[in-house]
């Protein structure tokens, strides 16, 4: 591609008209729900009526999670500071990493990897759950540190299996959860991001946008907290956890060589 | 306040349990749209039918613009040179500010500070209009140097006047609207931003939340530009307009002193 | 300026040359310190001899302040999530804001519109303290929550007296010290912030880059933490002080109006 | 180490003294550099007076780069929008990555993975070229797409020369030159990147911190570009390069199923 031109295939600008990958914006504010719009803008296509209903449930299912997680120390404290809503969220969002959200786009990975494979998925998921203990790797998606049950991996399957709304990757994923409870003789459940993982993979999105969904869920919850900082806290107050010993180098003198 | 225990009334989580402003996360994931879960979210309490509808609107209608708006191209350049997604995402976020996106707040702080007062909607416009060109100040949320009638102020008030929605915030707008025209002798319409503010504003909506729904609404757009920028473009691209002219001092030396 | 191209007074680049402000790399790295080469790059002309022993001064004694400034604990947590040194440190900066390095920039501001009058220090002293007491404003770069005698306030000044180093701010600061003691009857000392804000005054800086002292200063140490992090700590470790009260709405349902 | 406590070895804090790695701030403030500095930070020991130059010309040496970067892209666009300098430098440094900055990284990885081995250098650089040549990976740290000559390399070297200073890195570095321009048939010289990389490499510090040589050396470019943003450019000017063709979806309506 030349570098002299840019080429776009997402929104169409023309004077008084605004195209979102070709439906007008006007349409779509008519027609379409917040998550069928989000579908549309990432996939380039109108999501089917058990897509827009997935899509729906994974973006409610991780709009907060209260003050623990890492991004919304970040953001509060982004804030505190003396910094504007948008640097805030901005702050929260960079705190989202490979170990904050990043499981999605893991386990998403190893599940669009596998399925494309032509054997059964029973036989896959041995063989992977096999792979994994063999190279001593956790499998991304499936544990959880603080919920055994998580409640939106509960839902998140009531309302596939509802709809039934399933494909090979989410076949795959029950298939691993049934292997590593065999293999390991403990259960250790799909968790939220694995769920998420599943149900995208089988959506046709590409793993690479695994921490998309995650970011596009979280966001509100986000200028929650920080509009929170915002109207019930006081600037600079402490927020991390400063019970800290020094254990470097006693007091020592610079000798005199130094300027 | 106490510094040694942070309070939230956000999302209680217990072991198996998150309630998000009191209401479980599974009834969530079942029975919302994402915008009434992000309506509920921010605000604390679920949407009236035409608060609902309006949300949605308002959320669908600023999900993306091209690849002009200041945050894009952050989000690209931040992607282009080597990082990851939400460190792109996080780029972009940071630069929405006062003058990309910020008029939502300013607009809706000059509403809710004036429809504060007793008098009539329309001699409050009146007065405002006289004051601002008084004071040399341009109105924020009026006017756009792109679509000289915005599609989506448009479609916005539709939905609005369909739903019958309508409170002293937008009145207010529309009376002010009425009154650039008389004073300035040209239409000054609403832009989108203008329109946000007066609609969020009759939601109950703080001033301060202004950039919050810019944030959320955009959030998926500085996705998908991140993403096609990861699937179609080589890393390093030449982003910037680089014709630059070198205005500084001639070449010199570094005098003998130094050093 | 037109559009189309950029002008840049700092940097002139053509194919095997580097001219900085005017000055060729490779002599700028034969002949100036770092801190000289920063002072030319912000300033645009070399530092006289006091003007370099107090720019090295001022870059040495903000470079770091261990745990507790928030910009750290961004700066780890971003790393902690599983992000870049880059993205953590851009994190950190990203918390230095109005509370936290930002009352170098305030004190600069007022030193610099009240040293532009015409009257002795004295009287200006006098007025610009009632000012502020008529206007229950504090001065900003006075008093320390933790050190009662800074001790890098103690030898900035101490290097400045040295060096015979003393402009008009500098004494500014110093009479608003003694001014501050006489009418609020206790002392206020100038700390670190003021200390830089008066000497970069001095200088000749622009107050609008009060920041970008601290800033500069800063990042190694945010660099140094950073990497402790990296080499001596888990990933996703609890950072923040989550000891939290959830004090919303208690457990409730969302009617069956709602889907 | 258990999550109750935190440890540092970089800075301590007591009332009225702070130490970092052991030295009293107001004696770094009379007798160090500001280089020096830095690397006592890092490192956690001073510097040797070779390693000291060495320091001193990396830190100058990347100081500014004009225009072009994508991190002053970042920074410039950033404060255009409407933010402060601190979030505008922090959108910088966020667009150091990978490819931009990151060959330091990259490159001292390599030197220092192989200059572990107990072979000669000339036969080690030998063998790592012919790897690379092997498994089509191009040497991180060698050519430049601007200069062909970079004066930062030649001027480094010529210090590294003058001093002496000269470890089993550097040589390594100089080895595999010469080894690439036999092989390819053509000079494929080393550029600063990879000149740094092989001199803090002898320096002793972790490949891990590459990226941080040119954060710091850098940002003070970057608040400079931004500080001239700020005073002699209007807000929201055109940063980007947008000749943009729409390749996407023709223009194409909503089917009445959806809502």
């Amino acid at each position: 591609m030349s570098e002299d031109k840019w080429k776009t295939a997402i929104t169409e600008i023309k004077k008084g008209e605004i195209n979102v990958r070709g439906y007008d914006i006007g349409e779509m504010m008519d027609k379409l729900s917040f998550s069928d719009a989000i579908f549309l803008t990432l996939k380039g296509q109108l999501p089917e009526k058990d897509e827009s209903e997935m899509m729906r449930a994974i973006l409610v299912s991780s709009i907060d999670h209260g003050v623990t997680p890492p991004s919304v120390l970040s953001a509060r404290n982004v804030f505190s500071s003396g910094n504007s809503l948008n640097a805030a969220v901005a702050g929260g969002v960079l705190s989202i990493g490979d170990v904050h959200g990043g499981a999605i786009e893991k386990c998403a990975k190893i599940l669009q990897e596998w399925a494309k494979k032509s054997d059964e998925v029973a036989s896959l998921a041995k063989e992977l759950v096999s792979d994994l203990i063999y190279a001593k790797i956790r499998m991304p998606g499936f544990g959880h540190r603080l919920h055994e049950i998580d409640p939106r991996t509960v839902k998140l399957f009531q309302i596939a299996q509802r709809l039934n709304f399933s494909g090979r990757h989410l076949e795959l994923a029950q298939a691993v959860e049934t292997e590593l409870t065999n293999s390991l003789g403990k259960k250790l459940p799909i968790n939220v991001d694995g769920a998420i993982a599943a149900v995208i993979s089988d959506m046709g999105f590409d793993w690479r946008l695994g921490k998309a969904f995650f970011i596009i869920s979280r966001v509100p919850g986000l200028v929650a907290h920080v509009y929170e900082e915002m109207t019930r806290e006081k600037p600079m107050r402490k927020l991390g956890d400063w019970n800290c010993e020094y254990d470097g180098p006693a007091k020592r003198e610079i000798p005199d060589s130094y300027k």
